[in-house]
């Protein structure tokens, strides 16, 4: 790897700068991925491996990112499950037959991932090839929880109290899916690190909406799953957007690494996880829409707060669509300058 | 007053048990409610103090709170300041034109609340009147910042993230906003007060879109000063949802109580304050989806973490619209029932 610098700081080993890349990096903020995809639909760009590695690239030559994250959807996982959902254009995601009761969970399969998800692994093995080892590729996967949260309220949600409704008022239909989630999730993050991902990503982005007792019980326990089943194969990443309260359990999982939204401090961030476990995040996204000294200052600030080791830089959550290039790349050279003084 | 654990509570003095009522408790759970909205809209049920007062006292009388809260809106304070907005069905607020530049701010009045807010003084003093001091009256505004949210934003939304662009790209804008909401704020509750409510409560239900550092500047800086303004004259309660990392802060602010949201556990919610103020919350809404004895246990469960005093047992946020009225009431009885074993 010519660029190792990711996995290096996933190892804990001594960097000279922190790697640097923003979830959602391959996305809309991109003027290039806006043309795309206005020429080919979403599901298109998902199945077609010669579009996904075209996407997947496009920050790692455009922007200089340290590490590449496969372009796709957590929702291909519910998809491949026979939960069959639609995007709505202004909308986003919308499944026509959500999940309501035992019997539509019986319905849901456990799919032969290699008959279902084969195109991703086929943009995998591509993206490896163009790729040619510059930087390493994550694969990544939504948490159980977060699965659960769009298959049974149909589609995104300030609250998702349906689907909260759902597991208190039908807790054994609601383990009965988060658990044939959780072992679909394990095969299809295996078989992407068999076609050649160099670290997993799971993405908990509602286990924030949960109780810390609800969390445990119907998100973490899930992840801890994915964990075990994977921290032997690849290094991984777990981030629970809201979910301070359970870092401290998250740090002692078997991840490589944690991510961490803007909400909490470097500090409070390092002690509720020990000062031991790698950390990535955590600049607010909305904040690159300050002027770009401003966005230079917050990000150095952010990595004397973090420490340059144990440490990946990224945003707090994913981009957003209306952040102009320059300040996302002002934000990346800013970690690339970095210099302790 | 004939029940006034409310007010106990608040103060901190110790109580047979602790006092309860529920965010939004005035709304669409209540069919009654539900049966006066279908004849009259939002304006007229806000503006008529017949029907507000009617609204208010629905919890009181049928589900046998211990204190009743305003029928009213925080959208009434920028409406006032000249920032009109109309109620779309389905959608929810929506401004017609949202605060977009230093140009649009200079617009925004800070009103006299006689000529404007009358309609809520009246509603105060019938309700006042109807309740007969049966249970305390509480009053209550949005946080300044909250209200920006919606001022910008233009409706509700899942990020804020228009509205967080405006205070990270014109920052003299926004203190400028936020300050004149701060002193109509402070002026309206003052008349609040003066019309006969027993305490206030300020609702910062966007605080957590912030980081701490952008918290204390574009949020708490202001709640500070309603708290310092209000606090001689009426008991001063503070909800920040998501704000747990601002929990220290707040709780030597002056203010009696502090709101904490279910993401927060009664030890932690506890040990970030100090132990020493009234905490107010923090059962899960969509928790009362829950079957009615599962309801019961976790309410009482609550209550033995918190402690029966310096407490006001309440949601973590607004009770949700689909919420069965018997399982709120199970609720409410839960916590009336309540005996330390």
């Amino acid at each position: 790897m010519k660029n190792d610098l990711f996995l290096r700081a996933l190892k804990g080993e001594t960097v000279e700068r922190p790697p640097v890349w923003m979830m959602r990096q391959a996305g809309r903020f991109l003027p290039d991925f806006r043309t795309l995809r206005d020429k080919y639909d979403f599901f298109t760009r998902c199945q077609t491996p010669e579009l996904a590695t075209e996407i997947t690239l496009m920050p790692v030559n455009q922007i200089g990112v340290d590490a590449a994250i496969l372009f796709s959807d957590i929702l291909v996982v519910p998809q491949a499950m026979n939960i069959p959902f639609e995007m709505k254009p202004g909308v986003g995601p919308w499944l026509p037959n959500p999940v309501k009761s035992m019997q539509d969970v019986n319905k849901v399969i456990v799919p032969e991932i290699g008959d279902t998800l084969g195109y991703v692994m086929d943009a995998i093995k591509m993206t490896k090839h163009e790729l040619d080892d510059r930087v390493p590729l994550i694969g990544f996967a939504g948490s159980p929880w977060t699965i659960l949260c769009y298959t049974v309220e149909g589609h995104g949600s300030k609250t998702f109290d349906q689907a909260k409704g759902f597991c208190f008022s039908q807790p054994e239909a609601a383990h009965l899916l988060l658990q044939k989630i959780t072992d679909t999730t394990i095969a299809y993050l295996k078989e992407k690190v068999k076609a050649g991902v160099n670290a997993v990503q799971v993405f908990d982005s509602w286990g924030g909406m949960l109780s810390p007792a609800d969390y445990h019980e119907f998100s973490w326990q899930y992840i801890q799953q994915i964990v075990d089943a994977l921290k032997d194969i690849a290094p991984v990443i777990v981030f629970g957007k809201g979910c301070w309260f359970a870092m401290d359990k998250m740090a002692t999982s078997g991840a490589s690494a944690l991510g961490v939204d803007w909400t909490v401090t470097p500090e409070t961030a390092r002690k509720l996880t020990g000062g031991n476990i790698t950390l990535q995040g955590n600049f607010d996204p909305s904040r690159l829409l300050s002027p770009i000294p401003e966005i230079e200052r917050l990000a150095t600030e952010m990595i004397d707060r973090f420490g340059k080791d144990k440490y990946i830089a990224n945003l707090g959550h994913g981009i957003l669509p209306n952040i102009p290039v320059e300040n996302a790349q002002a934000f990346v050279n800013a970690v690339k300058n970095y210099k302790k003084n």
